[in-house]
C-alpha cells in the first residue's frame, strides 16, 4: 500500500478530499468553500466556543487513532455549547499538521469530527489547513439557544441541588492505564473518545437547570467555577458520586484512590448542574448549594489530590 | 526587568491577564468566562470563518512583534467576513504557545487582536490556551449580514467589471525585504500588519457587488476561485492594476518583476469583486467578466510567476 503524505498531496487537493467526506445539515445556508460559511441562527443569538487539541499535550498519535482525536476534538467543543443549554449547529476546524503525515490520518480525523457532530445534528462548515511540527486541532463550535436564556455558571441558588450527568473518572483511568503501558483495557477507549450525554444535558436545561458546566478539568475544579461565578458555596457529597465499577477496579489495580479520578479527573465531559431541589426526580444528586463565599467543599472526606490541570504545568 | 514566562504565570492566571485587556462591544450578550459566549445575531444568520497562523510558516517572532501578529491574525479573519458583505461581530482565539514565552508576548498579541477587531466594532468573546512548541494562533470570526444576501464567490456575471480594493504587492515586497535581511523599509510593516480596507469592501457589497473575495493567495489565484465558482472567464488587464511606487522601487532594487507581486502576492488582504459595469464609478476597474469556462487570463501580458501558495510546499 502506497502511503501518500500531506505534502505530496498538496493543500488544495487535501481540502477537496476532506470536503468530499463531509455532509451539511439543514441549518447550513452556505457551506465550506467560500471566504466564510453562513449558518442559520433562528434564535437571533449565537453561542460560540473554541478549544485546541495539541499533539503531545492533549493526545498522542500512538495512543489515539485520528478518528478518535476527531471525535474528541468535536466532543470537547460540542459539550461546551450544550452546557449553555444550546443546540450545536456547526463546527469550524483549523488544522495544522506535519507535511509527512499520511493523508489517511487527516481523512480519518475529518470523519471523526463529522460523526461526533452528527450526534447532535451539527455540521462542519469551514476550516483552514496549515503545516506545523505537531498536529494541532483548533475547533470552534456554534449553537442556537432556541428562545431560551443561556444556562451560565452564575445562576446557582442556595437551596438548589447539584446534579451530575455522565460517568466521571473513566477518561482519567484510561489515561493512567495508557501511561502504565496498558492499551488493551476498555477504559482506554474512554480516554480516546468520551461518551458525552448531550441529550441529557439539553433535557436538564429544559427542565430548568440554574447553572451548568462541562466538566473538563475535574468535578471539584469545575464546580469551583460555578461556585465562584454564582457567589455560593457548593457542598459536594463524595459518597454520592457514582463509582463506576471498571474505574474502581483499575484504581485498585494501580493503587490510586478512586475518588481522585471521580472528583478530579477531566476529559469525560460529564455535565454538572444546579437545579431546584424539587426538580431532581430521577437525577443523580451529588451535592447542594448553600449560602457562602464561592467555594466547593467535599463534606464527607478530603478533597481529591488531582484537581484540575494547567496546561503549562502538566 | 524580570521577564515572567507563560509557564511561571500559569494558565488560569494568564487567561485572567488577557481577559483584563479586552473590551466587549454592544452585541456581546455573554462574554468570555463561561463554557461558551453568546453574541447577538440580529439577522437570524451567522457568517463564520477560521484561519490559523503558525510560527515559522506564517510569521517569525524575530520579524514581527506579538502585537503585529495579533493584528494580522485578526485581519485575516475579519477580511473573510467582510468579503461576504457581513459586519464582523466577534472573534474567538485558540492560542498555543511554548511555556518559556514571556507573558508580555501573549498580552501584546491580545492587544493586537483587540485593536484590529475594534476597527470594525468586533470584540474577542472567547478563547483557549494551550502549550506547544511553536506559537499557533487559531482565530474564528463571526459576522452579521444585516438583512443582505451574502456576497459569495459564485455570483460573477458576464458583463460585470472586476474591481480591486487595496494596494496589492506591498506584503510580498515586505516579505522579500525581510528575506533579504532588510528590516528598516516601510514596506516591511505591510508584511507585518496589513492595512485592510474593511469599510470600502462593505460599501462595495452595499453597492451591489455580485461576487467578492479576500485576496490572500494572490489576485490571479483568488480571482481563479471566483471564475471557477461563477462559471465565467475573467479577463484581467495587467496594466490596470495600480502599481504602488514603493513596491515598484523595491522590485527594481531586488531584481523582481513587480507584476509578480501585484498579481501573485497574497497577505495584503485586498478585496477583488465583480459588479455591474455601470456601477463602477470611482472604483478601480482591473478587468471584466465574460462568458467562459472558469479561468482567469491576463489579457495584456504573461501570468505572474508567483501565483498562490500551498502551505505544505512553501
Amino acid at each position: 500500500v502506497r502511503v501518500i503524505s500531506v505534502s505530496q498531496e498538496g493543500e488544495f487537493s487535501l481540502i477537496a478530499r476532506i470536503a468530499a467526506r463531509l455532509t451539511e445539515g439543514p441549518g447550513v445556508l452556505l457551506g465550506a468553500g467560500d471566504d466564510a460559511a453562513v449558518v442559520a441562527a433562528p434564535d437571533g443569538r449565537v453561542v460560540a466556543s473554541t478549544d485546541l487539541l495539541v499533539e503531545g499535550r492533549h493526545f498522542r498519535r500512538d495512543w489515539s487513532s485520528a478518528y478518535d482525536v476527531g471525535r474528541r476534538a468535536a466532543a470537547a467543543n460540542l459539550a461546551d455549547i450544550v452546557a449553555m443549554g444550546a443546540q450545536p449547529t456547526s463546527l469550524l476546524v483549523g488544522l495544522a499538521v506535519p507535511g509527512d503525515l499520511p493523508i489517511e490520518w487527516v481523512e480519518s480525523l475529518a470523519d471523526g469530527l463529522r460523526d461526533e457532530a452528527a450526534l447532535v445534528g451539527a455540521s462542519i462548515i469551514g476550516g483552514d489547513l496549515s503545516g506545523s511540527e505537531a498536529v494541532t486541532v483548533a475547533v470552534t463550535a456554534l449553537g442556537d439557544l432556541r428562545g431560551r436564556a443561556p444556562v451560565t455558571r452564575s445562576g446557582a441558588q442556595p437551596g438548589d441541588a447539584i446534579v451530575l450527568i455522565g460517568r466521571p473518572g473513566r477518561a482519567a483511568a484510561g489515561l493512567a492505564l495508557l501511561t502504565a503501558g496498558r492499551r488493551d483495557h476498555l477504559l482506554v477507549a474512554a480516554h480516546r473518545r468520551p461518551d458525552v450525554r448531550y441529550a441529557e444535558a439539553l433535557a436538564l436545561a429544559e427542565r430548568g437547570a440554574t447553572a451548568m458546566i462541562d466538566v473538563s478539568d475535574g468535578l471539584v475544579a469545575d464546580l469551583g467555577h460555578v461556585a465562584a461565578a454564582s457567589g455560593v458555596r457548593i457542598e459536594l457529597i463524595g459518597a454520592a458520586i457514582p463509582v463506576d465499577e471498571d474505574v474502581a477496579a483499575v484504581a485498585e489495580e494501580l493503587g490510586v484512590d478512586v475518588f481522585d479520578w471521580l472528583a478530579g479527573g477531566g476529559d469525560d465531559h460529564c455535565f454538572a448542574a444546579s437545579i431546584a431541589a424539587e426538580a431532581t426526580s430521577e437525577l443523580t444528586v451529588i451535592g447542594t448549594v448553600v449560602v457562602g463565599e464561592g467555594s466547593v467543599v467535599v463534606v464527607d472526606r478530603e478533597a481529591p489530590k488531582l484537581s484540575g490541570h494547567e496546561h503549562f504545568r502538566s
